[in-house]
């Protein structure tokens, strides 16, 4: 039992009783279901080429911003890890001696999801259950090398063994599409699909807003200097993502602030973002303004629209300025969905057929705001927890907290969100075990029936996701 | 078991072992306390005419905003549901096809309370157990229907049979109290209670606020256009409240800033309100100061004072503009109780005999704010847990974060605030449940013996509202 | 079982099966380690002049905060309790008097952490297990009186029973560690050590201010209207602390903002504060500024520091003008650290050796920023539950929503930050409950195996705080 104390087959349910019992049926009923991935960071390059992956440290740790961080909470050096920085100024890093530093490193994720992550990973893809320490290093990288070699570990059998019925990636409005273009080629558009996530060219502060723009109008052939021509580029570049599959758009914002300004108010704001002369409040105008305009195109044609919003992204300057995003520095925001989406929701909240989907990183938001929020507007749905609360107490959290209030109904189920494509079936995984969990927990408290939690956790485990994102 | 599990006997109780035999006990010693609810909003016709309800869509859903809310937000139409708009373009609509699309959709409601309160309802006054659906819809109906014709479903048999102590209404300030009078003729003034909530006179920003002024002055003889003489007023129209039972004012905002002005400031607040040309800020500003002077009047007159605050009501402005206000839109927002009271509690926090309930929709506020000010301040106390807290979980978190900083007694015992007098048993059933829950795992946890929990059991079921509400 | 049920050996674990099991387990590897106190304000004049002392309400009741603020909000007088106003109007009162209110009023405890702290004490230090009430109270009074008389309850023999290792009380920047010089005399510096707590010259609205300034001059020597001979002399007072042990410092501020001005600017700011014609927003930022230049300083010097961020204190303001500070009337706050730390972080953040410990009054921060931010930043540590917090569902809160972001290495260990020399004893025995039920709750859900656990219960109750505050 002890070696292989993180597969055991009940872990994360109750501890013992009914609940147990309960929570075993239940997960039982779902753990089997295809997974349906409506939202994440795969790179559509791995599915397009299908190529097999070579080094496991550079597939399973240094891409990997949850491991990352912790590391380097502990004084590890990104150098060391294989971190890339701008002036490249360590050159490559060994491999393996990645692995190694990770292994050595590895007590320190005990009670965090990636724990559970890549002890599922290790087993299912590479029948690894000893625990990662400094004595398996060697041993577990050489596994890992070999079976990466295997064809059943090229990325479009990783998909099959995953049981993926339907995966998207997420792409820039100004992204050329070519890897989507190739899976189009193969027919596999309906399995494999794009996102339109526009935040390349609807954040005025990021640094390559004018450039983007460029090339937005480039790509569209519309006059990308007036409102009009904007949205119009808007418009054509969602047409042809929906060509590659996608049914939905992503918008990471700092805040959840929106507006409903005039066509002059707008204009006037799209010349300064275009000199780069606007104010930090202007900036939150236009993101906001543009979240409105695109909550318009959806209702026009009919793409799901999704909100990430509360990130302070790079909060450490000097590793952004030296190695780049999204390498664990992104920290949490309070957030003020209710007087933020006001002018959006008044707007087309009400619209039949559109549909927004709302994601926090500000728990507080749950039971306060975003429960009661789509427990009313036709258009909304909650979305699973995200980044951060992606994990057991996470997803307790979350279902104490919004269920009473919004019901089952308006719960997008689950994203896994992630890049890392070997945590895929172990994050959707946890997910369906918190769900059995917390239907065994009404059940046992006579809440609902057997019968019934059944039912809701396919709803949740598959249903939910496909019919939230018109899959 | 499948068919009734809605009424199971230990339903909310801990799934088993120790904990579960304690709370049974202590459940046992609560469960036929008789119910103190000393704020709600039913409707004092009801008890004056004593008039049988008939149409059971009409008493049981149309007006119950948490049903529509839900109903709503997964696209059902408002005038299918009854609920009349301005225009009334669809005229009226059959009872019995709103109950059945209400069948038809029950299943939204699993993992509510909404779910537990009707539940709790059909069987207790209607002997209903089986769930409802498409395919009971029309027996249910009817069986509803020739029960409500009965005499023991009048509004006065249902409070016996709820075994109602005490109940309080609330009206407004400029409420003519015509059915209090009734009530006062019939002798029943100590059973069924007015509140004095005048917050139709002290929002500046309510619709109606100046022909509402005029009434107010017209009602009292008092000048209602200097600050003095509407204060007169409505020290005035409080005595009058008083006479008619009210023990107690209420008064519900958006936050809880209050202030403590000089009188010129009070005055000119007072000119511009009348004039309505007041910013947002000095709309605050007087509903702020208006907190400050129905706390001065209480210290005089000794009405025990409650704050309700946090609500953005109407947050669909089409929704409030077609159909009115109570249909399901009003959203939380964060409060700042810290701060915000700060200039009330200066002032009157130590006076011996003033009692202020609060009560949050930001449950962030229970661990951080509620329970170290109601910790502190003599004056104080904790209202339960409000609306879209008022659930199982919603008690589980409130029970968690202030007990411990808080005590028990500086709780205000549970209060029903509902419009829906068939659920207000099962409202005070549902609190009794997890009251004995929460003991139950002190006990278990040998923090307290079972004999101080049965003594604060029957302190948070009952003796601590009649004490915090002077009933 | 009754009359002991406040030290029943199982309290605070799980109530049965397999996670009491563990729990005992892990609790039976922790119950006997050595206390590390590395935060707190005991007195030192207590240890330096070993003295016993005399008087059970004074010991136990008047200088404890938790006590006497629930007291007050049941509308007790604190003239009543012994709480000296400053013009004394009262006199003196009798000690037993004090106590006999207290046990007629100890029910009001039930359910709080103080009820587990005061029993515990009772307990081990004076053989008393009956319950606090009425009838007990001579009684108990007598016996406490008695023991106190005893060698063993002085004060260095009670950190002896206490199983005290090291031990760090608090000291203002203009304190003259009169009785530190006494215990490095007795060559008991390393177990009894000081903190540099410099808010005496760091807050400008601290209403002795400049005769602090002119003081923390006098005792320096550098020219503390510069911007750098103010730097110079908290180098120089940190260094003298550090002789008398200190290996820390603590600064307590209302929020977390920081600030990294120029050197005009921060010029300006202290000519401003000299003069006391500051704005509330110019104060901030002194000391927003002043966090900075701390954590710069500990960069050179290598002392630890910490910040306890968002209590508004004196929340009562007649309360503080009549008998002073520390007296229950201090209210926690929202607090930013995600953006109010960004200035801080961005300049020492990444610094080798810098070590910064958090502690907050807000829990919503727990696992939208503390967590995140600690699980990035190289420098920081998330302290323990604080202050309110500081209670087994404040712990319960806290694991659950720090260690899966933060992991466990980024946690400082257990801090009882209490003036309270007799409770230290079981305020780290909750600690210790509180751990090893948390992780035998993982245990239980096959997170984590018994020998993992048991070795983080050691870390968390012991390594963790020596580590952090290198000790």
């Amino acid at each position: 039992m002890k070696q292989q104390i993180h597969m055991h087959p009940d872990r994360l349910l109750p501890p013992g009783g009914a609940p147990l019992d309960v929570a075993r049926t239940l997960y039982n009923g779902v753990c089997d279901l295809p997974i349906v991935s409506p939202h994440g960071h795969t790179d559509p390059s791995w599915f397009a080429q299908n190529k097999a992956f070579s080094k496991p440290a550079q597939l399973l740790i240094t891409p990997d911003h949850y491991l990352l961080r912790l590391l380097r909470s502990q004084g590890r050096s990104f150098d060391a890890l294989g971190v890339a920085a701008h002036d490249d100024r360590h050159g490559a890093v060994d491999d393996r001696a990645i692995w190694r530093l990770f292994c050595k490193d590895y007590s320190l994720f005990s009670g965090t999801p990636s724990h559970l992550w890549l002890m599922h990973s290790l087993h299912q893809f590479f029948g690894i259950d000893a625990p990662l320490s400094e004595a398996t290093a060697d041993a577990t990288y050489d596994r890992i090398a070999e079976t990466l070699a295997t064809p059943q570990m090229r990325p479009l059998a990783i998909l099959d063994r995953a049981n993926v019925e339907v995966i998207a990636t997420t792409e820039y409005a100004t992204d050329p599409l070519l890897h989507h273009q190739v899976l189009q080629e193969k027919g596999m558009t309906s399995r494999i699909r794009t996102t339109y996530r526009p935040d390349d060219v609807t954040d005025p502060e990021n640094p390559s807003f004018t450039s983007n723009m460029a090339r937005f109008g480039a790509l569209t052939g519309e006059d990308v200097h007036t409102w009009k021509g904007m949205i119009a580029a808007h418009a054509a570049r969602r047409a042809e993502f929906r060509a590659f599959g996608a049914t939905a758009t992503d918008h990471g914002v700092p805040s959840a602030k929106t507006f409903d300004l005039s066509l002059p108010q707008k204009q006037a704001l799209l010349d300064k973002a275009l000199k780069q002369t606007m104010s930090p409040q202007e900036a939150e105008a236009f993101r906001g303004q543009m979240l409105t305009e695109m909550a318009a195109l959806s209702v026009e044609d009919g793409m799901v629209m999704q909100i990430h919003a509360g990130s302070f992204r790079n909060h450490d300057a000097a590793l952004f300025a030296s190695r780049g995003p999204n390498l664990g520095a992104d920290m949490p925001m309070r957030t003020d969905f209710v007087q933020g989406l006001h002018p959006l929701l008044n707007r087309f909240g009400n619209e039949p057929g559109f549909r927004l989907i709302l994601f926090t990183l500000d728990e507080s938001t749950y039971a306060r705001e975003l429960a009661p929020l789509a427990g009313y507007w036709p258009a909304l749905r909650i979305g699973p927890p995200w980044w951060f609360h992606d994990s057991p107490q996470g997803m307790r959290r979350y279902f104490d907290a919004v269920v009473e209030t919004a019901g089952f109904a308006n719960l997008a189920g689950f994203n896994d969100d992630t890049r890392a494509l070997l945590s895929i079936s172990s994050r959707h995984d946890v997910w369906r075990r918190e769900v059995s969990r917390f239907l065994a927990g009404l059940v046992c408290e006579r809440q609902m029936s057997e019968e019934s939690a059944a039912d809701i956790a396919i709803h949740l485990c598959y249903t939910a996701a496909k019919k939230a994102y018109n899959l």
